[in-house]
Formats: structure tokens, sequence, C-alpha cells
């Protein structure tokens, strides 16, 4: 069979499995995602078995340590990952909850009840625990999935997906609801990106190359985030110790991760204050620093920075700072430079707060907080499936609730047009 | 200036107008569009006359009939125009709306706020209403929009922007919150639907080719309906009379449009007391019948339906019927042969029409009424900018709700992460 029937056969298939999926109660829905959970802890041998197999591949392959500690699973992070199984069976099912519901004046009652999306296509690296986080709220929210992770960790996403099947076939539910594309060729994202028939959304995870590839061919709606480059601004009625320690935790409490600060931006008249004490205790954590003209009079030595710079994300322990001279001057560098993830202020202005918030047109805006706090588990949404700088469907951490569609219920009794 | 860079340019200027709109207060939004109200009665003339010709270039065009009632517009046509902006100002600011709000066991106050979409572009043909309707729902849902429309209506359109134009200068805000594209070439579509990091949405809205064509080649997102394939099943325990009422109504009231019945199908218990009636009514009403074999025993002499007549939206007084065995099969049928725009069932068995809600997996299900009311002013949205068959971001009519996203505007003490 040709590549592309093939995957357009799974995906039809993924298609049916997924109107038994919409129609599943809650119930059940948690009686398989438990039983999911203590099944893979069973199956830990085998998982990490297969694990091993894809680690001897990626010697081969000349993967970074990063990836390598990324891709490795144990007795312990299988059990983790069966854990997160059983915590996405205690969130609130997402379907069938009337969002909206009214009445018309010829008697005709309107509701907007949410509905799963349908199918699911999910493009991702490295981490095969994505594939049990996809698969799991997926399975909640009442959608198929499509899980097309990367080559280096086939084996431990088949092994993690067979422990799905093995449940789904114990409750007669279709195996098509995850499937695991079994298909490496890079050119089977592009066939899938085609199917919009049968696929309703993919969400691609991964470098921005990779996310780029899929907004570009895909006909499909795509839910993506390109990069984080997420900005602290410190106005001057900040709190000065407050701004020192999120401006610092901002940085340097992780830096590989989207939702870390690449750049500072500082108000002119509290510069003087803030920037050599901030500036000694980057120094201390090892982190560089590039800065604009100001910058660098209350900073000497520090690097300048380039236009290049304030459209990086170095996910790295490097960062930009600028001074400003207004609220103004910083929400347009955001605007201009900022990646619409997440942004903060420090300032004890409500009315400057509420300006920033106004201006600043990203997914998550924040007022006198971390941006490390832009997260799904930190918003309480108990997982999170990606996160969206995009402005349509859902934006920011996506839970459950960016999961599901609706469908307006109208319920007549007789009611005709004149 | 090229082409592309000319478009590249506009949709910029339209980008730097949103950030303006997005930040107007309730209060002056509604006053522009009182105004734009009062100035388009005011230059009703002048309207008219640019409007007289596009008819006289439409002559030379070849159109049909119906398009060319379609396209003209006469004082009373201007005034409904008008009094539909002052409706729109009427109606409830979706901005700004907090959709959900709640703390966070470490003091973070987490809110989910609507904000605009940003840039909204609208393909259209024909109808100069459209301008005007378009443009007064993106105005108050503080989103900039780019209107392509059809070159048959240029003029008509050149002069209804213009009214919005004159209003915006008065009250200095960027005349690039309401643009018409000045560029007729065809090609001009497919460059605008390039610019995904200025624009953030298009909504199609013409005939099938357009739609399928914008979708082909847009890397923005994109809302639409390729068509209203919407059936009407009379269970076996539907009230006879309300089953007649409702199918003639929904297939004859009016046939042009996209909520009117395309396939009926009939329980095949009922079909003998249901069909012979209601063929009678639909051969009174001039409308023709394509029946599968049970029907043409109930109705002699009417034409075979083909597996082509399942799939087609006729748009005219034509309808093919089904006789079925079941729930199931009538559901199957439509998902099957259905555009997910609405369907509805006649039944007086609550049970029936519950399964039938669960399984059709159409934008909009109904319960005993005519699928004709599947419109945001019968949802009672005020005003309907388009239906969309997506599952992603807006499904149904779209009234302003659809033409907002939202912020997580998060709100801390000093909060950072551990």
């Amino acid at each position: 069979m040709s590549l592309k029937k093939r995957l357009a056969q799974l995906s039809e298939q993924a298609k049916q499995a997924s109107y038994e999926l919409a129609d599943l109660s809650t119930q059940t829905k948690n009686r398989i995602l438990n039983e999911v959970s203590v099944t893979m802890r069973r199956q830990s041998r085998v998982i990490i078995r297969a694990n091993q197999r894809d680690l001897r591949e990626a010697e081969k392959m000349d993967l970074s340590g990063a990836m390598i500690d990324r891709l490795t699973l144990d007795s312990e992070r299988v059990h983790q990952m069966a854990k997160a199984v059983s915590d996405v069976a205690k969130l609130k099912d997402p379907i069938g909850i009337s969002l909206k519901s009214w009445r018309r004046p010829n008697g005709l009652k309107i509701s907007k009840v949410t509905v799963p999306l349908g199918v699911i296509l999910i493009i991702y690296e490295s981490r095969p625990n994505v594939t049990s986080e996809c698969a799991s709220l997926c399975l909640k929210s009442g959608n198929a999935v499509l899980l097309r992770g990367g080559r280096e960790a086939f084996h431990s996403n088949r092994a993690i997906v067979d422990v799905y099947e093995r449940v789904l076939k114990r409750h007669r539910i279709p195996q098509a609801s995850v499937s695991l594309i079994p298909v490496l060729d890079r050119r089977a994202i592009d066939e899938l990106l085609k199917l919009e028939d049968t696929i309703n959304l993919v969400i691609p995870r991964g470098g921005e190359a990779l996310i780029r590839r899929v907004a570009r061919n895909a006909r499909i709606p795509v839910i993506k985030h390109y990069k984080g480059i997420c900005h602290v601004y410190v106005d001057r009625d900040a709190d000065l110790k407050m701004a020192l320690q999120i401006a610092f935790n901002a940085k340097c409490q992780r830096t590989g991760v989207c939702n870390a600060m690449e750049t500072l931006l500082v108000h002119r008249s509290i510069a003087h204050r803030f920037l050599p004490v901030y500036g000694a205790m980057l120094e201390k954590a090892g982190c560089e620093i590039r800065g604009d003209e100001t910058t660098r009079r209350f900073l000497p030595g520090v690097k300048k920075a380039t236009e290049q710079d304030w459209k990086t994300e170095y996910l790295d322990r490097i960062l930009s700072i600028r001074v400003v001279r207004s609220l103004e001057e910083a929400a347009a560098h955001i605007q201009k430079y900022g990646s619409a993830h997440t942004d903060s202020i420090v300032t004890q202005n409500q009315k400057t707060a509420r300006a920033f918030v106004a201006q600043v047109d990203s997914s998550s805006v924040m007022v006198n907080a971390s941006t490390r706090f832009s997260d799904g588990n930190e918003y309480g949404f108990g997982a999170e499936i990606g996160i969206s700088t995009d402005k349509v469907h859902a934006r920011g951490p996506m839970g459950l609730e960016g999961l599901v569609s609706y469908k307006y219920v109208v319920q007549g009794t007789g009611q005709i047009r004149t």
C-alpha cells in the first residue's frame, strides 16, 4: 500500500473511533485511564527494555547529552508517567457541559454544549512520556489521537501505546482511538497534514523549524507556539527587592524552557538602583548579560546587545537587557520583538499594571509574578497538552478545555420559520 | 510598489490600528457605530449613485438576475443597512469580559479575559451590505478588518467604507481599522492568505470553490463552511402533523440558503403515513423529489436518487428522500453525506431525541424544529458574521462572541517559582 493510502486509512479509522469516544461516559473513560495506569506500572520492565533499545540506537545517532536524558526512562519515570495517567482520571470531564443555555421568544431552547474535537494529530520529539500525556488527555476529552513521535523514541512510544491498546481492547473500544504513526519517513508528516477531512487539529511540539514546517504545509488547523521570548519589565514604581527576586527567578530558575525570561526591560528612573545589584546576582549565577548602551553605563564590561539579541530565545544562561523611558516604550518593545507567550511587569502602581495588561497583547500577561508560572500545571489545569500563542481557538497553556469544541442543541416543539 | 508589498503594507497598517481598537471603551465604539448609522442615512444618495455605477457595469458582465438583485441598493436597503449598524451598537461588548477567574494555593489570581482577535480578513461576493455588517461587527469586537469584496460591488463597497472612514477620522481613530482591499486582481487573495504575521483570521463567504481555494492556500486560520447539506429525520415516533410542517418549512420556506433542508430521512414504519401526504404538499409547491427505492414505492413517478444526490446542496426546489430502518441508519447517513451544518429530528420520544443529539456530529442539532432556524439572528446573537462547520474556535452561527480570543491575566504579589 502506498504511504498516502496507508496514512489515509489510519486517519479514517481514527475518525470512526472518535464517534465512539465522543459517546463514552465519564465513568468508562476514568476506568480505562485507571487501568492504563495500573497496566503501565506492571509493564514497567517491558517499557524500560524498549527504551534501552532506543538508547542503544541513539548512541549511534550522536544525540546531545540533554536529548539522551530526556529520552531515558527508568523505573521511577515510568511510575511518574503512570501516576500522571491516574491524575488525568481525576480531572473534571470537559465533555457534555452546557456552556450556555437560553430560550428564544418563539420557545426554542438553545444550548451550547461541549463536544470533542474529533481526531487530533500530535507531532513531537524525544520525550516518550509525552506519548502517554497526550494519549490520556485526548482519551479523557473523548478525542481520538494520532501520535507522531520522534524516530529516536520509537520503541519506547510503541511500548507505551501497547499499554493503551491492551486496555482499550479489554473494553471493546476501537484501538484506533490511540494510534502511533508507524511510518517514520519524514514525508509522512506532510501527507498527514493534508488529511483535512479526517483530522480536526494538529498540535506540533518541538523546535521552531519543525513547527514552521507544519504551519506552512498544514491544511488542517494548527495550534502552536514557535518560541517563548518572555519579558520582565521592571517599572519605575517597582518594589526593588521583589523586582530582583522575580527577574532572577524568571531567568535563572530554569533556562531551557519556553517560559523563562530572555529579555529584561528596566525603567530608566530605577535602573541605577536595580541594575548594579541585579548584574552582580547574574554574574554570581554564571549568566551572561548583553545590554543596550544605557545598561552598559550601569554595568561596565557587559557585551553590547544587537538587534538580533532582542529576537533571540537563548534557552540558556544569557540575558539581554534594555533600559526604557516609559511603559509605552516597554510595551512597544514587547510588541515588536516578543513572541506573545508570557510577559510580566513588576510595579506597585496599579494604574501602570492595568495599562501594561491592556497594552501587551500576549497569551499570558503577569503582574508581580515570575514568567515561569506560565504553565498548565501552575494554572491548575492538572495537565497540559501544549502552549498556544495563536489567537484562534486556544491561547496560553492548553489543558483539557483546549481540546473541546461545542455544538448548538436546539430543542423545539414544532417551530417553523415564517 | 509591487502587489505583494502593497498588501503587506495594508495589513501592517491594520495590525497597528488593531492595537488602538483593542483599547477603545465600549462607549466610544458605540458612539462611532451610531454616527456611522446616521452618516450612512445622510449619504444614502451617494451610496446609491455608486451602486448604480456597479449595476451599469454588471449589465456588461452578464450576471444572473438573482445576483443583480443581491447587488442592488435602494433607499430602503440603505436605511436597513444603517439600522443594522445602530443595532450592533446596542449589542453587549464582547471584550474585556472575565470568562473565568480563580486563585491558586500560592496566592496567584488567574483570570481568563476576552480580547479581540486582531486583524480579520473577510473575502466575500456580491451583496454590498455584507461590507457594513462585517465592518460594524469587527469594530464592536475591537478588531481591524480587511474587506475583500467582489469586483461587481466595488464602487458600492467603496462608498460604504467611505462612511466608516469619515467617522473614524472624526474620532482620530486610524482609518486602517476598516479597509477595503483596493486591488481586484485575484492574485491579491493568494498574497493576503500568506500574511500570517499580521492577519489573525480569514472568513471566506461565498461559493464552495472560492472557500476551498482559500482553505487550500491560507497560512492563516480559516473559519468557514463549505456548504449546507441539512437533513430532517422524521422518526417513527414523530407527531405526523408536526413532521409535515417542519419538513415542508425546512425545504420550501426559502430554498437558496445554506440552512434549507436538502435531504429528508424517514423512518420505515411511519413512511406509509407520511410520504403520500408530504409528496402531495411538495408537488403543489412545485418541488421536485428524488427518492430511494422505498420512497418510490410510496411516491410512484418520483425520480430515482443517485449517490450524487445525497452529496448535493441543491439550493433549489429539489429534495432527495431516503427511507431508513433506524435512528442509527439516519445518523450514519448524515455522518457520511452531511456537511456538519444543521440537522433536525422530529420525534416525540425523548430517548430517541437524546440519541440523535449525541450521535449527530453537526454544528447545530435540532429536535422538533425547522433547520431554517440555524442563523445568528434566530439564535439571538443580534447579527452574524458567518457560519462555521469547523470544530476549531467557533462553530455554528458566529456572532460577536466568535470574533474574540482571550488572554490569561496573572496577578501576583511577588511570587517566584521554586
